[in-house]
């Protein structure tokens, strides 16, 4: 008898942003694979949880699918959505990768809320328009690359959402990353730096992208950039609404 | 004494996939603004519930807004993320050109999971890797961006998600893409075709490039196309997982 494996997306880190979808995965799963912080959001049993370190995506994926495939339902988690630079794509992979037998288990993914659209949400409306999400890690793919993609979408009119912006490992990604920006767009393009949105220890800030400093960031920061058409709205005692309308008059440059 | 806008995300269709800070915030509004089908969707009396047509996002935020100057505590919902693609945007737009004294309304927006990432969960992890959103949609923006943009995003390896593909009155513009597409990918790239991601009359179904017709899309359809990284995974007897790994050994082309 085959067992199961459930990726499942908690959300931003707020309990009010997880779904009933993914809590009832989690909570029927007799193991519980994670990177351990995001263990420590959930409310079941501690020997259901399978702590491992955030970098160690693959070999997590080949531990809960050796348990699905000896019968246990396992869940994976991840924190925002599973899809969006995290679990799905590495148990996708070890499952390519891995025994025949891999093939057979049955896999359901449960979305959650991105760090960008949690950021978005309280900054205003920056990705109101078309945008594009960009892993700065250049661990999995070379650097050059990340630059090629950096330009063509700022210069096609992307609003541009950087995950994993900067580690102790990568210390210099994102400020070459402002530089590099800074060729195609203004110096006054507005740069949100967002971080644990929607949890206590939230910390949200626009500023303009001369004025980016890559110390604002850490390893669970979202970085949005905007593009040509995003918009600051200054509020009296509110802060500052920062939107890419729906509406654009012509292309890029 | 100012009111109160809520800015609410519903998700893609499935009550499992609501926040419960999604439903607080739609449950505690004295009136609750939206198309008329995302309304049908909430267990709120009926007197709260004030719809509006699909294309009538500026007027109906403006509505919203009039109630919330007067006192009043409003929702606007959106299906999905209501900042990608949807009332978000409108309603920092209505805030931005209208009275003054709009600027003065605390507004909350509260995200969900959007479109894309309930496909993407459904289809395995397409966009596991580098990807961006366009709305199809050229009621606000000139063709000929949206072309740039194709093109632009398919040269630099990003996936794309396409929102609004088609509708009667924009009736030849998703196959248009796909052609354009054509020129810059290759024929046997996967195209996942999802609608109604976690309902009951959910179709999700993948083809290759070549193979893509405009006919398997209607309004509430979510496209995603892959880019030359994107791998297919047979299973016996479970449907494919369409991923994009997360590790690109180099630069797209």
């Amino acid at each position: 008898m085959s067992g199961r494996i459930a990726v499942v997306g908690i959300g931003p880190g707020s309990a009010e942003q997880v779904t009933p979808q993914a809590l009832a995965a989690v909570r029927s799963a007799e193991a519980v694979f994670g990177y351990g912080p995001y263990l420590d959001r959930l409310d079941i049993p501690a020997e259901r949880k399978v702590a491992s370190d955030n970098r160690e995506e693959l070999s997590r994926a080949e531990a809960a699918l050796t348990r699905a495939a000896a019968g246990q339902r396992v869940a994976v988690v991840s924190g925002g959505d599973p899809g969006v630079f995290a679990m799905a794509a590495a148990v996708c992979e070890a499952i390519e990768n891995g025994p025949a037998t891999w093939r057979s288990i049955e896999m359901e993914t449960v979305p959650g809320v991105t760090a960008m659209l949690a950021v978005a949400a309280r900054a205003g409306a920056p990705l109101g328009h078309d945008f594009c999400a960009i892993s700065l890690s250049d661990n999995l793919k070379p650097w050059e690359l990340i630059e090629k993609r950096l330009l063509a979408a700022a210069s096609a009119g992307f609003v541009i959402a950087l995950y994993n912006p900067i580690s102790r490992a990568r210390p210099w990604q994102l400020g070459r990353a402002f530089e590099l920006l800074a060729t195609v767009l203004p110096a006054a393009t507005p740069v949100i730096f967002g971080r644990a949105a929607g949890r206590p220890d939230e910390r949200i800030a626009t500023v303009r992208l001369a004025d980016a400093d890559p110390a604002m960031a850490d390893m669970a920061t979202c970085v949005i950039i905007g593009s040509l058409e995003t918009r600051i709205v200054e509020r009296p005692g509110l802060p500052p609404l920062v939107y890419t309308p729906r509406f654009s008059a012509g292309p890029a440059r």
